[in-house]
């Protein structure tokens, strides 16, 4: 088996974080690793397989003798060094919103759509974190029953807004179990966000809804291949650390019951059930944080049309939602012998 | 202006206190103010207006001599001196689940079907808090265009299910900060509900849905007076003390552009519009909690049915979610001289 040169640009942050993680438990084969972030984490010691890594500053000649690079930072680090370090022999995976419309550019998740590597021109990009987990546990519905419209509302965790947000819950949960007013730092969360729910997640569009339900409209079908699966989704913000949650309600072509839904999702690829409400088991965004799955629960029969589904969806957001599929897609790139 | 002799049945009880801020702040005419609750509140001292009751135990005989009783206790009281108390002259406005669905009882929203009240028998019911809000915002837009179908996913707060659960999300939460591990107390969640979200709201029924979601389908159909209103709803409790937020799709006979929408909702009794997103205005629970309206915003056209919206809506639970609600129906009848 060969093994690669490899770097995570933006290693400092939250999801190059956990890139580092993954690469190290999923034993990614490498030959070499390189940290790259901004000028400001420069000579950063990050700790990987026991060994000490210097972070360096990523510049356009940090990708010369890669094979694979992993972007894990702000669109602003894809914008200017994506192509570059493509021209430079990497092959780019790109984990922000830059590329992923780009119709020379696939956006892959493994489970659903890795032919499309196939025609890779050298950048592939990572969906959205809320976008990944419902394909994962629709597509197989969409093959058996075909999807003809999702309406779905989303729990989504304070850390997919990065460190910063982690540490704003937290230092506003701090102040209000001490008794003093929270602190509101309107460049992460325009409101306080801790004991509260926020209707928004990422910027506003002239439509009235946000980037963030547009990326679940857009990323959706072009994930899935059908541009005529609608997508209705309302994006909100809730006092959690890790892992986004999803009520989703759809209607298929044809009837599925409960029953084959189970069936369908058992032998699905990352998708975990987790459906005995008798014994109140249901998928938690608590339980789920750590983990790889998917998991889908509420499984429910939508009776006020006439082929309909409720289903929960939960994930976390910062593995299956980012940094797992993301060296996932490296994987299946070797696998496929595209790198 | 005549004046009333009132009970408020479980008056230690969070909605309770909260029906006495009301009629405290709305100088509701009063004669004379029972607080009655269970054995174990008894001598309980409370103060309204500047002078102080004691708590008696819930009898019988507490309801003789009194023209309206307002329950806000549990279930069992409900069922146990409901029917009592109307045979012994008092009008009753109960606030549980006990005689929602009964014939025989109006289920009142006043915004929304006040005339209702005019066939009642002694008993009429307060509905569940978020379906009072769902169709506060939603009868107006009923009326204009007619709706079919509501998917509704609710983010629901911890004092929905009573003072011991305000508790647990906060010594849970002081535990986390305090670098103890949460206790959770299943009789109340049967998780961790800080920095967690739980897809349970209620018991589960057979269906594979909770009660709090059956409650939301039936009692829409009932107050609106509608049977042809299908409701599908994913109810979820989320770690804030107050305020229910609710993410509502709606599909509607004849087509509602937002601006329709808006204008409708401007002259909604109940309703208040916060709706500028780009000034990064929307209903909040953190704002709405300690307020009487129904905020709404986020009002967006549905495109991927031909007429559909989509809308978020917020109420104190407490208030317009229970305790206002039930002073308003109070106020109504004396109005409609029905008591």
């Amino acid at each position: 088996m060969s093994s690669y040169n490899l770097a995570v640009v933006g290693a400092t942050g939250l999801v190059g974080g956990k890139i580092l993680k993954v690469l190290e438990e999923r034993n990614f084969p490498l030959s070499k690793l390189k940290l790259l972030a901004s000028a400001r984490s420069v000579g950063k010691k990050i700790k990987f397989k026991g060994e000490e890594y210097s972070v360096e500053e990523t510049t356009f000649s940090s990708f010369s003798g890669l094979e694979i690079a992993l972007f894990a930072s702000a669109e602003a680090a894809s914008d200017r060094f994506g192509w570059e370090a493509v021209k430079r022999g990497a092959v780019v995976i790109d984990n922000s919103n830059t590329f992923r419309m780009d119709p020379k550019v696939p956006l892959i998740v493994p489970e659903v759509n890795p032919q499309d590597l196939k025609r890779h021109q050298g950048l592939i990009a990572n969906p959205n974190c809320s976008t990944i987990q419902m394909v994962v546990a629709l597509y197989p519905l969409h093959k058996a029953a075909k999807i003809k419209r999702i309406v779905v509302s989303t729990y989504q965790a304070v850390s997919g807004w990065g460190t910063l947000a982690n540490e704003e819950l937290k230092e506003q949960t701090e102040d209000i179990v001490k008794g003093r007013a929270p602190k509101v730092n309107s460049k992460i969360f325009p409101y306080q966000i801790a004991f509260n729910v926020i209707p928004q997640v990422d910027k506003f569009l002239s439509s009235g809804y946000t980037k963030e339900e547009q990326k679940m409209v857009q990323e959706t079908k072009k994930i899935m291949e059908d541009d005529n699966i609608k997508v209705s989704a309302t994006c909100v913000r809730v006092p959690v650390y890790v892992s986004h949650s999803e009520a989703v309600n759809i209607e298929t072509e044809k009837k599925l019951k409960v029953d084959e839904v189970r069936e369908i999702l058992k032998k699905a690829p990352g998708v975990a059930i987790i459906d005995e409400v008798e014994d109140l088991k249901y998928p938690l965004p608590l339980e789920a944080a750590g983990r790889d799955e998917v998991f889908v629960g509420r499984i429910r029969e939508d009776e006020t049309i006439e082929r309909g589904l409720n289903l929960w969806i939960v994930s976390d957001n910062l593995l299956k939602g980012a940094a797992l599929n993301a060296v996932q897609i490296a994987e299946e790139m070797i696998k496929m012998r595209l790198v």
